[in-house]
């Protein structure tokens, strides 16, 4: 007989209020104007519904991430502040900290192993962060020692409630630029950004549904939904390298118990997707900004009479341009 | 003994007043939102001066060209309309021209030379557009006869009062999106585009210095400026394929009138300018679409002082991406 599904868990408390959202809104609104919606006629047409896309790759730094990074940094005390902030990541949070930590005039350390690719090193290195190098296995070892060193508030990437509540304020806007969204499809990695975007959904538009989108070859979030208890990620494989990390404490119970569902897709369709969002919006996208593309032309996204108005968050375009010919 | 330059024409009355080019306005905008303007500190710190980029790759039809078709098309009577338009070319014109019809319910045939790109034969086509073939030396005789054949109006690319008025349209909203401009750069291929924004910056912002910008392999602007009439461009040599066309009998006046200079680029300039808005904006530009990045970056671009705040025309996006890696 095949084992019953958990009974669901009782739903939490969201973890941030409406007024949270609305604070971390107002801290970046002078910094972070608006990121753009594009639409096409020949995606609405490929997709049999309108999509309405979120253009995080025209954001300061080139992806969602300095929402988050600049909400935290803000909300330092200035003794905080005095003494700069720290993260480790080899990714797009790297360069967002850097420019957050500039725009406050603080110092910001940034761990990276020591095979990262050499264009995010000198992002980091560009927009003033301190790049200090590790062995790939030891990035919060060392992110702890220099903690102790230095007194530098260390910030993850995505599971803290100050970077989610700055990543909600991409859902904000959008639902400000677009009235009457069915739903909204977001990549999900470590779940900041869609746990930023269900919580804006629950409080500001709580008809619309929000529906993550992940590669197949890191499917924690989808797996973790299925078995109503967080998952690891032990071996992720797939070309979408923002996407390889798993959900956090902070943000696995929004996605529990705010989101869908999570729609799954291969290697193949993220690449077609990210090559049609060069084509048709002539917007660069990196692979996992354009997994939610992916997700919306996938044969089990929801049928159109569930999402006939869909948001799409492209969530970044943070691509290495060096293989292109030209 | 040198030939003294010839004494400067005296100024023409501007083809179109700002009545003309409000009223385009007021026609287009309830099918054109306005296109955003982007912005990158990192390309600011290239140039020398604060860059604001005009993103017409986000434009219907993925360039410019829709703002005058649409206008032409609009301007026709009803028993014109009915009888359908007609153009001949094999750039964004064409596409654009479709979409026009389209939106108007009225019938687009576009005359192309056998040779013309698969893949802009299918964008006419997928627009609703008819396509007529023809030999590539037979493209105004092949019109000339459809136009016998159907009475359909003949609207030309660039060289047409109403085109000229539409294009200006793009000026208008880059003045209201960007005060205190000191110059806005355009690319120059049949001058279309810089005719119309020279006129809106005449009519609304008369202090706003109007620089084209062209390919060294199609320059025919630049020497006509130089010698004071209007010359041909026999033999254009550039991968920027939008420009390799010559000034028209309307574009050419403005040009020499309302045109503070004209700044040619080379084609390593123009592939370096356009891998740069891949890179740093995020934004797919083709290469007679960056050749205004070009010109910014050149040396021979006046001094900062001159235009510390520069409008960067970013004309189109219409890159086939066939060769892409992915």
């Amino acid at each position: 007989m095949p084992t019953p599904p958990p009974a669901p868990a009782p739903l939490a408390p969201p973890a941030l209020s409406a007024a949270d959202l609305q604070a971390a809104a107002d801290r970046l609104s002078p910094w972070l104007p608006p990121t753009p919606v594009l639409t096409s006629r020949s995606l609405d047409r490929i997709a049999g519904r309108r999509l309405f896309f979120k253009a995080e790759p025209l954001q300061r730094g080139g992806s969602f991430k300095i929402r988050g990074a600049l909400n935290a940094v803000l909300r330092l005390d200035a003794a905080q502040a005095a003494r700069g902030v720290l993260t480790h990541s080899s990714g797009n949070f790297a360069q967002a900290l850097a420019i957050a930590a500039g725009l406050r005039g603080i110092h910001a350390w940034v761990v990276m192993p020591e095979d990262a690719p050499a264009v995010k090193v000198a992002a980091v290195r560009e927009y003033g962060g301190e790049v200090v190098f590790c062995a790939p296995d030891q990035r919060q070892a060392t992110a702890d020692r220099l903690r102790e060193q230095t007194g530098a508030t260390f910030l993850p990437s995505y599971d803290h409630l100050d970077v989610i509540a700055g990543q909600a304020t991409c859902g904000l806007e959008l639902l400000a630029q677009v009235p009457d969204l069915d739903a909204v499809v977001v990549p999900v990695g470590g779940g900041g950004l869609i746990s930023g975007v269900a919580l804006a959904c629950l409080h500001r538009a709580p008809a619309v549904r929000v529906w993550g989108a992940e590669p197949l070859g890191a499917d924690d979030a989808a797996r973790s939904k299925r078995e109503g208890r967080r998952l690891p990620q032990p071996d992720p494989r797939t070309i979408a390298d923002g996407l390889r990390t798993a959900l956090g404490v902070h943000t696995w119970p929004v996605v529990r118990d705010h989101v869908q569902g999570i729609v799954t897709v291969g290697e193949a369709e993220i690449v077609a997707a990210m090559r049609l969002c060069w084509e048709r919006l002539k917007l660069v996208v990196e692979p996992s900004g354009a997994v939610s593309l992916a997700a919306c032309l996938a044969a089990d996204f929801p049928a159109p009479e569930r999402a006939g108005r869909v948001g799409v968050v492209l969530s970044g375009g943070n691509v290495d341009l060096g293989a292109l010919p030209f």
